[in-house]
């Protein structure tokens, strides 16, 4: 599956480019090839760039074309393109602990989202390969680099693969806004997938279905809804608090 | 304090603008007044605006112009200014949950704080009046239109407010990454204060003496540290949890 995506990109150049600090910093200790660097001023400061990796300094205005954005922070690499995983794989783990995104499209949310299952611990992240976002270099700057370290994998039908999750073993929980069962009642121990919808339109009916259980946090204030983000946070770190809980 | 703060812009005309769908659609259910609305195309479907407002079509030229920003969705208003509060009423409330930012300094950190805060019903969110971010129209987007129902105040020195708060018998957490105590320890069942530094800085000397706790989420990755609101997200969620234990 990994294979069929990232074939997408091979034409020219199967590259892509990162930037920031963060982002970049994290792609020189991470799960894919630093190609090269180019710098702007004290850019590089701070960086510990490889001496096989090429590193050029350019001016300001090359630098944002060669980011394709002026979010660069004076430091650009070319990386190899981004290593997706197959999604079978991460339910090897027997503890496994899977975010499941639902057409979720927004690079912000979903950069955020990866930052906190990598900081959580989490196995991976799956999102469906149509109507979701790609891991870009707005993703991996939105998620200060997580992206670089982080199992992410596609998946052609959500549904299909959250039926497969359970098939073997794993527990579905789905966050919906007003779900009766609150997200702090799950044991969480087993093999978890937590699933979310993009912020709006929530989950389609065929994900909302595949979930054993759906599950809800609390909205107390006037506005309809947490972030996704947010939402993910909250059920990453509840899902860490049960296992450390029944570890310890 | 926040009588002070508002005279900052009172010269000309003491008016802010609120653009994107969701900050105008709370403004104007919200805690200040909307003078008046411009819409492009059909920005002003769906949302409610009071007859007594006047609405007026402009060009997407103009309501770039009007918004300072092309983030506006087509709908944006003119408000009067953030009505901040006394950050010491805040505390007047015995099971109070308050958000109080060090240094907090970008606008989407504020903004989705702001709207977790809203949604986990905390009582209020309290900046320092220097090197913070004000409630700007960035904010108000960032925030889902959250801070036009959330209580939010000024102080001069937030070391000397965490002091007038355990004075007032609140207990003070601060959020500092590889703190021993887990932030699942406290009980939070009192008035609470969790303190957030900036990202990459973490809390100030003083602050974090302030504190009668720090405490930590478990980072299991290969990255630093979590999102400062995603920290914001779970620790509120976490307070939220305990009460609910401690009265159901």
């Amino acid at each position: 599956m990994s294979g069929g995506r990232s074939s997408r990109g091979d034409s020219a150049s199967a590259r892509q480019i990162v930037y920031g600090r963060n982002p970049v910093r994290e792609a020189l200790r991470g799960q894919r090839r630093v190609l090269r660097c180019w710098a702007g001023g004290s850019g590089a400061e701070g960086i510990d760039v490889a001496p096989e990796i090429q590193l050029q300094t350019v001016s300001p205005e090359e630098l944002d074309r060669i980011a394709g954005s002026p979010d660069h922070q004076s430091i650009v690499c070319e990386v190899e393109l981004f290593p997706y995983v197959d999604a079978s794989d991460l339910l090897d783990d027997e503890q496994a602990l899977i975010v499941a995104l639902d057409q979720v499209q927004d690079p912000q949310n979903f950069g955020a989202i990866c930052r906190s299952a990598e900081c959580a611990g989490a196995t991976g992240v799956v999102v469906p390969e149509r109507r979701s976002v790609d891991v870009t270099a707005a993703v991996s700057k939105a998620s200060a680099g997580a992206v670089e370290h982080l199992r992410i994998a596609h998946v052609r039908n959500l549904a299909d693969y959250l039926a497969e999750a359970r098939d073997r073993g794993a527990w579905i929980y789905g966050a919906e806004q007003g779900a009766a069962i609150s997200y702090t009642q799950p044991d969480y121990s087993d093999r978890t997938v937590l699933v979310l919808g993009s912020e709006g339109k929530g989950l389609r009916p065929r994900v909302r279905e595949a979930c054993d259980q759906l599950v809800s946090l609390p909205v107390l204030g006037r506005i309809d809804s947490l972030n996704v983000s947010a939402t993910a946070a909250v059920m990453l770190y509840e899902a860490l608090r049960h296992r450390n809980e029944s570890t310890g």
